[in-house]
């Protein structure tokens, strides 16, 4: 199992590279190169760590392919989430490739170039289409995700077949009636995969997820007794959970509003793709509900992350502009917390309780289900595909671990599984398979505002520093001749203490900067690098004696 | 149901009033006044929130405490956490009182008053015991929870009984075979319970808390299949988890090594209050690990919540100065992740798992259980102790409203149930119950290094500022007699881009700032607060236009 590296044979080999994904490998983006061709899966974006500062989205590192510009023969997308296609505009302003996809995925995709002004070639696929880029046979397979139009990927290569499993569950009464192609999946694993990339975002957990219907059946008991208003908060993207969600609302009489940018969106792209399906005068413009009554009213909404400046987080504080809270009102989220959210969510049910709203959550009745295939659900795509060859991807180390252990607990050979990690290339034909020991740079590129990758390290630490003690400024102005101090030191400072109500510990900390220039004018210091050190160190140590914080120490010099 | 007041009778009332616990009502401090007596029940600490940048912890706030000082009869504290214990020395800063708790208890409030160097009038009780502050005959009563020698209240005051229950759950095979004890519970039911207050931290979880029997079954068979070194992180307070990691350690013929100074301290004072049996020759100090076979060594460290600095972290990190880690090292986290936390825990689990090392979590193995009670649980107590009142606390305010549910549900009327938040007052006696209209001082105290309450929103809200996007420095200085720049405008960033790449945008900072300045010479703007609102607004636009960033941006001007 992982990181064994055997020699290449003669025949030639597939390269594969999982890019991207912050801590979750190949989530956002995985590289297959044979023979200088380039195929690219998904190019999606991360959300930042809570110590990337400042940062708004991460995306991956495409060095390598502006590298190798000419080898790219296309992209394929697996499904529409953020994950899987954020990244996209990033991409296509360095490089002119055909961006292929279902109809739903690309809808979403071509909102998000309209929305960074970049032009893209997107080329509509259905479900089962087969479409060749380079050497590279792409057969699309129907899969079921907690988006539509999801699809998995037959990917015939003249080093073998690679089975890419996209982000799935196994979901037998899905909501469109589609459900995953086993026919289809039965059929490749007879005829034989050689590598098999799977999803491992719920390797951990036992068991089946549950189908999307479960949630569908929720909301209609949730909707058959509820007497007052309703606000339900959901992901825009999972279209088919707002299709029940209206359904269940015609059928209880009630009109629906949509609240939120994104929401707004996703259900105009959708009703104009027809994913959606509405019955005409039941979608009300939110402005307009004021003289709907209130048990004949459902507002579909984003924010159930709890995301700060969403829709619901603004109703749950009273900033909305349109919807006010109301005493009974009934307010679900139709969610579960993603890692690192789950006090951001917390904090908006508190507020909402508090409100007197009544709050259905996860923690409360069963209104959401995962999209991602759980332990029973693996083992039998593994069963269906049975690969020479595997791959863990789509999860964080830990996950990818897990996942492993579950094929060898299938019968599968430790040696024929790879754990990579992004930037690792996986070497593979039919016969075999081995680590590569080059990599490919996969550092995370951090976004913030227009710069891509322009805030690094050191600006990072300086922000966690800024955040933690805030920062003290000593000007100075010195005379260019006899290098005397002739103005100042004043000393400003941000984020440190309350200024008026230290007068004292400011005053001091004057005092002990303006002692440190005169030592330095006794003993004829006169480089300005030093003299700035002299300051920083006193005050520094005078600072921590006073209050055991560290905030950064600027001192600035004008020369007049 | 919460939030009624009526009109106050002529017996007299007891005052109730939860102080302190940031989002959980009650969780830090809780006082009960009668006729000018004051009881203080717990007096901990909290965790920072995400926004509370630079924050070590919350304190409750004294302000009432000090300001009726004299009224104050003494504090009794029912376990020795840190939410329980935390804010004591700041308090005692303020107010001479004696201090009352169990052994264990007290013994971690002495090193933390030591820690602080506070002088404290400790005094030790039994459970069991019975004291009398004032008008308050205090019953303690042996209750189980994670941490030995814990304790729940029965409080006879002039205003009738009040029942306090502390953190617990109900362990019927505890570690150390001290459970509940029922027939006390019982009893005081029979004789008539006015209020009870009532942990709610899982009211919305279903079932049953399982036994801390149950870890310690799943650490046994642990111990007995693994080969290697074992590495074992756990909270240092839970000294029934570490007696249990003691005693298999031993079973299996290996040695006991701590790491991490909190479980050195708690081990060391759990070892000479006799809460920790550990059979002579089992402890080895760290650094005398090396000649130990990995098979006969376990390591019991702190970390087990992903803190940063912590012994578990540093050693995930390859950081840790005795303890290297090694493939197939065994590492068990005998914890869940803490809401907030469950980032930083899988960022260790992974770092584990890349270094090789087997990793058991919660998400694998039944290797934590909560201390504290589940619905069943909490039915039980209600029905045990059956009060007249009910106020629902120790939890957020989701966790008091679906507390307050259960008690509807267990047949106790709406109006018998208060749901209050921090600084609300309950006036009760034996017949009647009310919400006053007045509040008593419950802010939460943000301490920052020796700092108590002097960051407060101004700072944060700066502090928040600089670690999204930094900031901008214009420096000038301006002679006096004609008001013009002598010298300047120079231009310094911190936190906002990488200098030496982006020279460009830095020298048209500069350029833009310093035509500000001639702008404001040419009409003759003289004053310095409308010449540094100029720069500001000038060099903001220009920024924002360039990057979508929105740095601090400070004119400093120097009078030469």
């Amino acid at each position: 199992m992982r990181r064994r590296t055997t020699k290449n044979g003669k025949a030639p080999m597939l390269k594969v590279i999982p890019i991207g994904g912050l801590n979750e490998i190949g989530k956002n983006m995985t590289l297959l190169e044979f023979d200088n061709q380039i195929l690219i899966i998904d190019c999606g974006m991360s959300f930042p760590e809570d110590e990337m500062y400042g940062i708004d989205i991460v995306i991956p590192d495409f060095t390598y392919l502006i590298e190798n510009r000419e080898k790219i023969v296309g992209m394929i997308i697996t499904h529409g989430h953020e994950d899987h296609i954020g990244a996209i505009p990033y991409l296509l302003r360095h490089v002119k490739i055909p961006v292929y996809g279902t109809r739903l995925t690309l809808g979403l995709v071509g909102n998000k170039l309209k929305e960074h002004q970049v032009v893209g070639d997107l080329r509509t696929i259905e479900a089962g289409d087969k479409i060749k880029l380079g050497c590279f046979n792409i057969e699309t397979i129907r899969t079921t995700h907690s988006i539509a139009d999801a699809i998995c990927l037959a990917i015939d290569t003249p080093a073998g077949m690679i089975f890419h499993s996209g982000d799935f569950k196994i979901d037998y009464t899905p909501v469109d009636g589609e459900p995953i192609d086993f026919s289809k999946l039965a059929e490749l694993g007879k005829k034989g995969v050689t590598l098999m990339l799977c999803d491992s975002t719920n390797a951990v957990r036992q068991g089946f997820t549950a189908s999307e219907k479960v949630v569908g059946e929720t909301i209609e008991n949730i909707f058959r007794t509820a007497k007052t208003r309703i606000i339900i908060a959901t992901f825009s993207s999972n279209v088919h959970r707002v299709q029940k969600i209206i359904e269940n609302a015609v059928k209880m009489g009630r009109k629906v509003a949509i609240s939120g940018r994104s929401m707004e969106n996703v259900v105009a792209l959708a009703i104009e793709l027809g994913y959606l399906n509405i019955p005409e005068g039941t979608l009300v413009d939110l402005k307009m509900t004021r003289n709907i009554p209130d048990d004949k009213l459902v507002i579909i909404t984003t924010g159930s992350q709890g995301e700060p400046m969403s829709a619901l987080s603004r109703i749950a504080s009273g900033e909305h502009r349109s919807v006010k809270l109301k005493k009974g009102d009934m307010v679900i989220l139709s969610s579960t917390p993603v890692p690192g959210n789950e006090k951001t969510v917390s904090n908006v049910v508190n507020k909402l309780f508090e409100k007197g709203a009544e709050v259905i959550y996860s923690d409360i009745a069963d209104i959401h289900v995962s999209g991602h295939a759980c332990q029973e659900e693996l083992k039998l795509l593994h069963s269906l595909i049975k690969p020479k060859f595997f791959m863990p991807v789509h999860g964080e180390y830990r996950h990818l671990i897990q996942h492993a252990r579950l094929a060898e607990s299938l019968g599968m050979s430790r040696d024929n599984i790879f754990v990579l990690e992004n930037g690792d290339i996986l070497s593979v034909n039919k016969r075999k398979a081995s680590l590569s020991e080059t990599h490919v740079e996969a550092d995370a590129i951090l976004v913030d505002g227009l710069g891509v990758g322009d805030v690094g390290n050191i600006v990072l630490r300086d922000r966690k520093l800024l955040s933690e003690s805030g920062l003290i400024i000593v000007v100075a102005a010195i005379e260019k001749e006899s290098q005397t101090v002739v103005s100042g030191p004043d000393v400003i400072s941000r984020g440190f203490v309350y200024v008026r109500e230290n007068e004292h510990l400011m005053d001091e900390a004057r005092r002990v900067a303006e002692e440190a220039l005169e030592r330095c004018q006794k003993k004829k210091i006169k480089d300005w690098n030093n003299m700035k050190s002299q300051v920083r160190d006193s005050l520094g140590s005078y600072i921590y004696g006073a209050t055991k914080r560290s905030p950064i120490i600027l001192p600035i010099f004008l020369e007049v």
